[in-house]
């Protein structure tokens, strides 16, 4: 769906001031220092490619890429020395209908998303992960596999995330420049490899909503920050909402941020696993939710790699 | 009640073609090696007896066959030696007043569905577990009792099912020919075992929103997939959902699959157990949740050995 | 408020006929021995008295009669050696705001309740206790205090019983002829004691949605059943709905009841604790509830001794 | 926004008598020794400032001051030896987003809150603690930090207060009058030692919806009290209600409290803190409820010290 908002302005029907400066004035913040404060909103600066509200919608590809026995909805009593059957057919879903099912939904709606890849999910299904690329999305890294990065020494967890972003070069001709830790949980040496390995950003940040800029061994690197409050892996999975909980609170959430992304620069975060997402009955709230947001002027949905590569180029976005 | 789209068939009203292609198109999607892949959809080929989406109902028979001081919604702090009365007495429920209550929503509903039996609860009352067949609906198995099957030797788990379906055919004079273990969990020799007992189909297997077979033994074995996300057992009882948010759930479930399947093969699988779905809300729930269901066209609910049967004929079945 | 259906009856407007078959009729179900499956339901016997539907509420009176450090909605972590006050506070909340409230909704309804208390709440707010009572509501025996009798010896249970009727025969001077076990754990001997101390019914049991009578000692005893489906001790405090997800749940399953109470005996099991049900938003839910419940013809809320009396004198109550 | 009900009053429109009196009369009740039951309303009296219902707003500020792997939505299982990296970035989102936008939200609406700032918060984000005070809003104290204070030793727990206090007062320049402890956990020894710091009121006590006045060393010292039930550390984080369930149930709260607030002393307590509640789909529910909380005549929003002043200085508030 083309942004409505650029439609009107090439049909002049609305001038870039009107559009700009069509929300109420927001409070001028101090910002102290180490940018533990938010950044002064200055009249009109919103993004640079003039959106109002950014969006971005994260496709998690993991499936297949679980170690044993890894957790699900099943009760979690199985006996040592056995392998959970129907707990593996809930991960089969994730490539056999979820995945499918969602990449269906983001054309039906015309939108594009970022899909944080697990390398042993690549692997054991090559033809899923090209066709994610093929269809637009943007190919970032989940590390090889499950394991816990933030223990591993440099070495170890440098091969890890390599590893992870070699099987997807490889399946998908994608190069990643983004990455996600498993549940976030990155260690003190992360930045600095992935910056190493040529990555651009990194989502394990709940710290704001918009993105930001860190120094990383003295060189930009980008936070494009996450969140657990419209996350499915949360919200379905973790906290048992069911699905028309799950369309209200996110559409509280971006009537909010739309307002305030008339005069400042808004990001708003929203992820799906395959396994969790990408059943029928969300799909169904995705496409209610989704349609509703897409309707309003000056809403754009963009993957992550376009969002870092915007924060990097224009230089207002907060510097920490 | 009678499918309207039969109904709409035979008075001329509605071509074949113009039912069959009503939808919007779905991607043609790869099919990658061991059938991990969702099966390309073909044109038209739905359900071989012409359904749009069917819909298969589980209604669990278990309770009086369940162990002593089983699980329920009491505070699990018995102490050891003493029973658990008044947790006997829920389970009680879905005998006097569960399964009852329930028969004679399908009834008012005109729908069949399929009762996987515990064994014990067969024993325990003959006369429901008769009346629960008389009423027109398939008595499938559940193993004898609740014991975890998949850490026994084989010949155990073998005496184990058989048992259970014995109990089934001396009383209701019905042979069971599908299973469902425990919280889905068979072993490593559950499907060879079934196979040999003549069993056609299990349910044990989360994976897809249609029908699969598998060569188990060089022979086809027939799935017949089921949910946790539609079943009454995980969102009433294990993540505590109010009646009306399983209402709204499934509903966005069934307007998912309703619209795929236009095009292609889609079921939706409904799980309730006695002393769970049989309560007055969750039956006044399902009524107006089915009604709503029913009133659409081309919507069919089948027993499952019905499903079975359909997808052992139908050559386009996925086979793994 | 009146019951319309008398209204109705008293002004000629229906005929009894036609009030009590203006149901649809339900399937005939066979008896099972040992009463382990539902009566046949006889064409028009509903209650004795001609009520449609009975509704039983609970208003259990426990707070002051807790033990130190008694589970609260606070994080049960408290170090050994100190007292919980904040927790302390939670529960005097259930007798200075809690019950007070409740007393005053009912009169706004018009409707009589049990109130199932503790024999240490009654002792330290004798006051309130007397005020239960002497606002036309039935005082039913909970224990003397939290500790839990399925354990004891016959003695032991026989004098916990006892001094619990005691307080509350000597506060308020009702004589309570009604039991409820701490979350109806009950144990072998219980109903024996019961009988022997001069009750006549007890609430323990979830088997059925209509009272019925077991044989204790040779002489009749009644159950007046209960839910943990319909009670706020499990919907709010346990399984953490909020108040429209209670007002939702119990109207639905009056709803079900309601048409089932057309050709059979059906009564309703609401339950509210002081400090649970007592709050604002608990009451305000309640009253709307209730209201829609009252304005249908035939509802009739009911203390549990006049329904227990009239079980008895019905010859076509249940009997196991 | 101005209290309706005092312009309606200056308009000569409604009389002193007609606003008093517009409610249904409730029982007087008895009072017990020693204030345990509810004092006798007498008629007309509310509040001293002729306020219908009173309404506290908490907005805690915490993140910051919170200890290191301090509990958050992350699965708790970190390693030992390793910081929780992403579980900081959620409680960064409490000061860079969450006060921010709470702080806007007030102003939009036009209300003053309370904030109960924790010293090592207020230490770590000093300007942000200044632009709360600055904006009318109550600086109260919350401790030093995170740590438990109820098993402190009087000096330690004196010296654990005051610090707060000091680091407030220094920063603000607003002296704090009142307090709450973690998760309410104060111990025996916590009021007098408030007492002596100079403090005039605690919130730690859920047991009334009116605030009260106990003898503290002889001294009056007053409870502005709290809830759980309307404290979206509670529902949000602890019960895991989504965003609109926090509204339905707050708004029956109000009420049902309004209601009752026609002929007694009522006070509404709501708490927000910075990582939950300032969140944009919190932010937004608040919103639309407070909206609709504002449009009632007679409903004022009022700092906490303003309350324990007006119930210090009015004969009639409870006093055990």
């Amino acid at each position: 769906m083309k942004d409505r908002r650029t439609f009107l302005k090439q049909s002049g029907i609305l001038t870039t001031s009107a559009l700009l400066y069509s929300g109420t004035g927001l409070s001028a913040m101090a910002q102290s220092e180490q940018g533990t404060y938010t950044h002064a909103a200055q009249k009109g600066s919103r993004w640079l490619d003039g959106s109002r509200l950014v969006v971005s919608v994260s496709m998690q590809f993991e499936a297949g890429g679980q170690p044993e026995n890894a957790e699900s909805p099943f009760p979690q009593n199985m006996q040592k020395g056995y392998k959970d059957l129907p707990a593996e057919t809930w991960y089969q879903y994730g490539y056999r209908e979820g995945i499918p099912r969602m990449l269906d939904n983001w054309d039906k709606l015309g939108i594009k998303v970022t899909s944080h890849m697990v390398g042993g999910a690549v692997l054991k299904n090559p033809e899923l992960a090209k066709e994610i690329v093929q269809r637009g999305h943007e190919a970032a890294a989940h590390g090889m596999n499950w394991a816990t990065q933030y223990t591993m020494p440099y070495a170890e967890e440098k091969k890890f995330i390599g590893d992870g972003v070699d099987a997807i070069r490889k399946i998908t001709g994608f190069n990643p420049i983004g990455y996600n830790a498993n549940w976030l949980r990155r260690g003190e040496n992360t930045l600095k490899i992935l910056q190493e390995l040529g990555f651009l950003y990194h989502i394990d940040d709940l710290s704001r909503d918009e993105p930001f800029i860190q120094k990383v061994n003295g060189k930009a690197f980008v936070t494009v920050p996450y969140t657990l409050r419209c996350n499915d892996i949360q919200l379905i999975e973790g906290k048992n909402f069911s699905v028309d909980q799950f369309i209200n609170q996110v559409k509280m959430e971006f009537d909010q941020l739309y307002q305030e992304a008339a005069t400042r620069r808004r990001q708003m975060s929203i992820s799906f696993h395959d396994r969790i997402g990408g059943t029928p009955q969300m799909v169904q709230a995705t496409k209610e939710l989704f349609t509703y947001m897409t309707n309003q002027p000056g809403v754009n949905f963009k993957r992550k790699d376009e969002i870092a590569r915007m924060a990097l180029e224009d230089k207002t976005t907060i510097t920490e």
